[in-house]
């Protein structure tokens, strides 16, 4: 009960110091089907689970191109994420031409940060309802991905999972993380893979529906890996190569060109 | 009682990261009267139930030209149903205007949406009341059928059904949505016509007042299936033609030129 | 008590998907003295019971001239009737300014249906508290009969009847209606003046204070009815010249110039 | 305790389709002191009752000029009247100036209504709190006498009374008005202090203090009568002079050089 | 209980048709010092009581010039008393500037009322909560007093009283008023003095410190008496010259040179 | 309970007319470390009390310069103060820009006075939460101390103490104000300083850290006394020089040059 | 429950006269892991306790380069923090065009205060939900440390802790705070590293990833503290370094290149 006199309002602090509103908009990133990044020294990896609107459509999209060198992940309300996803597609356009490069991904993702603040601060706005992984990868400073959320922090990370469930994802990642810097594109497909698994419920299963790989590293433009190739990656899963404690050990699939 | 207290602002998060308004205007959307759209390779047929405003009335529209190559039936608020398709034939024509080619169904869908999200961010807006079925056909992209929903959602479909009783639709359409790829026009509208029957109320018939019928496709503008060409299919449909469970076995009526 | 939560404000959603202050709007209309109207294939005829504000005012005005071709009958606020037919007289005289013809009825339906629609969707604004029975001719699309709701519904009808005890007058009109096509305007008149005696309480008679008759159709501009023309109309009525179940039975008074 | 959750915003519809900001308004002009307002074939008397704000004051002001040929009485908030008077004043000055004619009255009072209209509507102003009885004289139209009410209705009227009591002034005037049209303007002044004279607490009598009268009509600006010209009238009011029930009948005091 | 409902939002009505707020800033007026002002044929006299913010400060200023014929009292809030004397004066400034002549007392008054209107009708504004005495002469129109209150009203009185306890200054005032037409300024003087000790609380004295008087009138500017000048009326007030029922027993103090 | 009703918008009326939210911003200076301010007939001298926020602070100002010729004293919130100061300073440079003379104290204080009774009007803003003291001096009318409350009123003094514990200080200050004038700039802030001490907490005792002094007058700009001249005063105070009942009894402290 | 009736809106005062909006927001602060601050008579450290948000991330970034000359620490939300600092390098980036000379510290903090200051007035805005230690340097007035609060107070310090614990870091600096001004930059972070480490939870240590260090001072720009050179001070502070009572007794680690 008490709570609720603090909560209806983005700007009004509760006596705890808190503002009510921006944890809310957090659970609602919390209820979208999970996403997944991993990050190795050359290439970002974003992973996602789409939930079916029914038999009769196609799955939800959840992996956005923004430029040659970057894509998104989302979990959250898709509509809200369209709004970002414009907006960060329109600021790269205007780096390119104004400045002839492409948008560092650093310099995006604080842009996105301050567009957010304002709806932390104003009366009558909301928070948006949607968490974002943002994958770049350029020339000069390598891959990154970055974690955008409601409360306007956006923060690198090695690897990382937002989205329902995302915890067991998270678990799976830290147990692994030590070994993504080295490995090669499709063993950090692989461990995006398992760590994607860990978000399913109970008696689903991965399948070429329910989940997109996105890609982007050196020498590969922004990607998504469809079709055979994903099933490839699916098939090497379920026959139940579970991942090595360290990527040396990852049985090595056919080799797959992905550039 | 709980509920209550976050759900009577489009810009305030529930505790659950739930936007409250956004789900009720969903409702609006299953009061109205069902509309169903189909999909083959080649077409895009859809339907919608009219509701009579009394034996004086002509009977509600629910299709609605936007421009030769696209067309719309809806469910819900009818006055919010024409703001929107306003706001659609106007950026048809700029189009055609500016770039002399027809709007790509999938870019207008995404104007729609960046529309309503809008409505479902800002204090003292509310979300649209309505639901739109969107069939585009062009000669590069072939045919295409889209929902777009008050949350601002916009998915692509095979087929759909929205308004009441739409789930029974639904289930119908689910059971033969393989088959439509291939079969003909024909066979498609007959199809759309079982799914909407499912939609009425115990005692009630399909009948050339109740029932609306647009198609556009392959070398066909967006047209409306009226008068004895409309019920020389409800003649078909009434003479028990149950559905075949694929398209082959569909009883072929005699050849309509729907060119 | 339930229904409260959701109902003072134009923007906010019951969670059954209603907007009670349209419901409650559309109140205002029920609550106003009625209006008939109906159409032949050659006129409408509109018809409004006037109430008066006492012995010493002239009569309450129901029926206003929109154009030559246009005239509207209201029920419910006065002032919300003045405010659209001004804006209704401005769009004719623009149309023919710029275009050099009358405003099609169809298109001002909907421009009135447009600026309805605002005031059901903006926090702080309320919509309009009035209904409104539009008839026009012209050459090209005959005659028309449209009713506008504060819902920003606009719907053509063959007959149709709004404000206090409307129900009555809708009955009788369902009785007859099958009959309106063909009939000539003095048997059109009688029918309304029929279906209009319903919407009177106990002991009230027509007269030629409370009872308002407007015209327009082929060869006629919009004209009211007044003086001994309208008291010739009602004597017929009240001799007992119970409407013939079809036209072609009505007792033809003596023929009336009404060109 | 129900009705007051529809009546503090005049932009909310109450369930039953009332507008309850709207009724209240109408309430301040019934604690007004009464105004009468009468008509015949070629002048209108405008009469008020004026409060006195102590001995120390000078009467409160209850009839005002607004042209030549226009004048008005007020019952309500002194200052709502001030500003309306004010805008109609200005009006007449822009009719003179840009059209050089005299603004007639029934353009006035639907430009009062339209401006009244605009406080009933809007979310944030309140309905002005005065009714205004407005007599107006043109050689090509004759006299009118116009009431408008907060609500936005303004109405033509052959005589009629706001203000605390007007009903006992109306019951009067609705005995007599059907011989206001003939008599001349000092028997239409009796009828108006009888009618007043109603409106007078138990123990109170028209005096020259408490008593206006303005006149405009053929031949005469608007002017005040007041001095020994209204004790005149007085004194004959209080020489028992009860009205005939015919103007005929009237005694006729000495004539009174009203031009 | 019930008042409550209507009594905080200055555009609202309650069910009676009256505004609260503009009733409780009647009551800041009452709470404020008394001003008495007073009108001869000649003169206008202002009258105030001043209150004393501890022994430390000068006494608090109640009297205002406005221009050299024209002065305020005011009673109630120092600071709106300030707002509205600035205006005043810009006014009169302007006045001189534009048409080279005084502003004349009863169109600055009318201007008063107009802006204090404003304030009692939008939303989010507060109606002024002081009330002003505006004293002025002209050759033209001779010496005129008005009062201004917070509802805007503004009328014109032969003498007057304002703020706490103005009742009992009232009833003096108007036991004597008949007199003061033909009295000198002195006599004048003397009578408000009488007024104004009407107002003190029970042990309190009228002292050249608590007390202020301005004169404005025939051939004389505006002016505070004060000093040794205050003195001497007030010894005179306190050498019981009981003020005699009628002018001409008045003990004519010797005579000042005021102008 | 029933205060609560009216006390939480600044342009709320409560039923007796009174502003409670102005009324809870003189709280919030009354909440302030005390600050006092004095003058003679040559000078204006300032003294406030500084509270530490800690040992590791710098003790908070509590003296602003605001030009050569003026300075502040606060008690309340300082970044209140600070908006208040900027704006002072701005004005005075606005002054002497384009009238090329310093700005009159009285000039000055009358618009903080406008730029606060702004905040007491309009909703949204809320009042100032600071009192000021001002000290200034000019050649033309020598010095002047006034103190501006958040009430928007500003008065002139000779003496006076804003803040926690002011009474006592004023208490002091009514006992010795009869001598101030003629006594020298030493004995002003002798005391100036007894009178801050009897704002001090039981066992607090003045010292050169939580106490300034500011001085202003005749061949003085404005400045701060500190370090060993502050010393020299508090020695004299501490050593028991009880100030003598009137300036001559004053011991007089070696001359000190203060110019 | 009494608090509640003013707690949520920034322009409400309390009858105690208070804000409380300002007060949770300063609650947010108090959430935030601690930074610390201190200066020397040549340099400023600041410290900050880093949060990881899991092993997967690279730790929240606590301390902000805004200019050559200039960094600051901060504790609360780290979107607001963004915002602030954007801002600050704007401000610094405009002096060096304008003026071509850095911003000086005291300064930007008073920019800060004003921009915090419009936060805590208007409503619909909340306040800043971060606090600032600011460090700066230059050749003028040597090393400047500040402290900016939600509540736009911004005070200089010698030294200074904010955020969760805090107050343990104060307890300790308070002791040591007299010895800073002379002692080197090397004893100041280690007196910078004692104090920090008080604001740990029970079993935490410090380490490279959870605690940064940015220095600037006489001859050096702001620039952090990382890697060997951050651990070797934090082997020296685990090597039971209990800092000496005053600089003089600390052991002086290896000389470390600062500059």
């Amino acid at each position: 009960m008490f709570r609720n006199q603090y909560d209806n309002d983005i700007s009004t602090w509760s006596p705890q110091g808190r503002l009510h509103q921006i944890e809310y908009a957090l659970e609602a990133v919390k209820q979208g089907s999970a996403s997944v990044g991993l990050r190795s020294n050359t290439h970002v990896v974003l992973l996602a689970l789409k939930r079916s609107s029914g038999e009769l459509a196609s799955h939800q999209q959840k992996l956005f191109r923004i430029d040659s060198h970057m894509g998104i992940a989302i979990a959250g309300l898709v509509s809200d994420a369209r709004v970002l996803s414009n907006f960060m597609r329109t600021e790269c356009m205007k780096s390119k031409m104004m400045y002839d490069r492409p948008m560092p991904g650093s310099r995006l993702v604080s842009l996105i940060g301050d567009k957010a603040q304002i709806n932390t601060q104003n009366y009558g706005r909301r928070p948006y309802g949607v968490g974002l992984l943002v994958g770049s990868y350029d020339e000069d400073t390598g891959p990154h991905l970055y974690e955008c959320l409601p409360n306007a922090n956006c923060l690198e990370y090695f690897a990382i999972s937002i989205g329902a469930k995302s915890q067991s994802a998270k678990t799976y990642l830290e147990k692994f993380a030590k070994d993504f810097g080295e490995i090669d594109v499709d063993a950090l497909i692989m461990h995006g893979l398992h760590a994607l698994r860990e978000t399913l419920q109970q008696d689903k299963e991965l399948n070429i529906n329910n989940c997109s790989i996105g890609v982007v590293g050196k020498g590969q433009d922004w990607h998504l890996i469809e079709g055979d190739r994903l099933k490839a990656y699916l098939d090497q899963l379920e026959a139940g190569a579970a991942p090595a404690a360290s990527a040396e050990d990852l049985p090595q699939g056919e080799a797959m060109d992905t550039e």
